[in-house]
């Protein structure tokens, strides 16, 4: 029998991406079982024993008597609590933690929700609805230029001084990264653009954006670059 | 010169008497600075230096340096940490505070904004668009119905056995008890409604409620019987 390990029930969206590239920094062992959202696989019986509210990413810890988490944020917490023991990508200190907590929510509770109903309107929405799209792309630019205020004379979201690369970084990136496919041009946001770069030149980072389908979908500069991205025509927000 | 102590930014929405119900929970003294989201007081400079996203509900923490928390979900966390040591609220063992998180950030991520949003467009948009009314309402009754389903068999929505009452019960109740105003009947779920009423009936809860007016704008009753709530016209979510 195999070592048990971590399963990571995903597709390929900015919320499942989030996973993928934080078990990559973390190298720790994974197996994939990837989701098809154009099936619906995320709202089958078998899913739903594991996320109940049928969503992408989900992880099933193998190790610890198969324990499921649900939600990117929860599960963020739960690898950083098992298998980030030296805060190699959180904080120790409290203050440090409560603020990397503050923005782990707001892109949880705001940019991802908000980002999401732009891409709905923008994308998926059977009737043209120029309200809804003009209502959630505004959103989302007015949440990037607080992530754009946020950065001035730092490198990252979280931390004294410059800050640390962390788990709300990683949250957010995947979401910034897909700006385009919500209408919004990520050049608007200078300082923000270049910290998607930095984070994009991470190798961890690179490899976990190719989970599940072993093909990266979209480069951030093709996302910077063409707005209409006619080729991407299965991506599916979740 | 009085006692430093911490410092609660509200208003009366959801969001804002999640945290002042908990302030009363821990019985920790506590001081309300009323934020007028009619004169967008969330959006001067004073607040954006507590909440550079710009809305309530934040904190000060007096006590710490003035340390300030913004997301309700990271101020239940940073309380948590400093003010129930005992884990009255919360959960020592790893994997009940995980299931605590999961359905905390659900909440934050799911059931907040996408209320939220059915609060939008079936009351304040300036245009009727049925297909907004509708997507959000049918959402916020989705949730509705996973939050059905977990409380078959228990008590709270977090904990082993029948769970115990934690800060998720808080950040959900809030949300639950504002249903009809996004045109939802909290009648189609009994399970939710008797757990609605059960937290109804805690004191702090009731005290938490009045925060920061001096008044309650409604009671549960009223909102389970009377859907059109014509009485409220100043209810604004945040």
């Amino acid at each position: 029998m195999s070592q048990p390990t971590i399963e990571l029930l995903t597709a390929a969206t900015p919320n499942g991406q989030k996973i993928s590239i934080f078990l990559e920094e973390l190298r720790i062992p994974y197996t994939t079982t990837p989701i098809d959202l154009s099936e619906s696989e995320q709202k089958t019986p078998s899913f739903l024993r594991t996320n109940p509210n049928g969503r992408i990413p989900a992880i099933i810890d193998h190790t610890r008597g198969s324990f499921p988490v649900f939600e990117s944020g929860a599960i963020f917490l739960y690898l950083v609590e098992h298998y980030d023991k030296q805060c190699a990508f959180s904080f120790v200190d409290a203050d440090e933690k409560s603020e990397m907590l503050q923005w782990l929510f707001w892109q949880n509770a705001g940019l991802g929700p908000m980002q999401g109903q732009a891409n709905h309107f923008y994308r998926y929405a059977p009737e043209k609805i120029e309200y809804g799209i003009e209502r959630y792309r505004n959103e989302t630019k007015r949440l990037y230029s607080v992530l754009e205020e946020r950065l001035e004379g730092r490198e990252y979201l979280a931390g004294k001084g410059k800050g640390k690369y962390s788990v709300v970084d990683i949250s957010t990136f995947t979401w910034v990264r897909w700006a385009a496919w919500a209408g919004v041009d990520v050049g608007e946001f200078p300082r923000l653009k270049e910290w998607a770069e930095r984070i994009e030149g991470r190798e961890a980072v690179r490899k976990g954006l190719l989970v599940p389908d072993g093909e990266d979908q979209i480069s951030v500069v093709e996302l910077f670059s063409d707005p209409s991205l006619s080729k991407l025509t299965h991506f599916r927000s979740a």
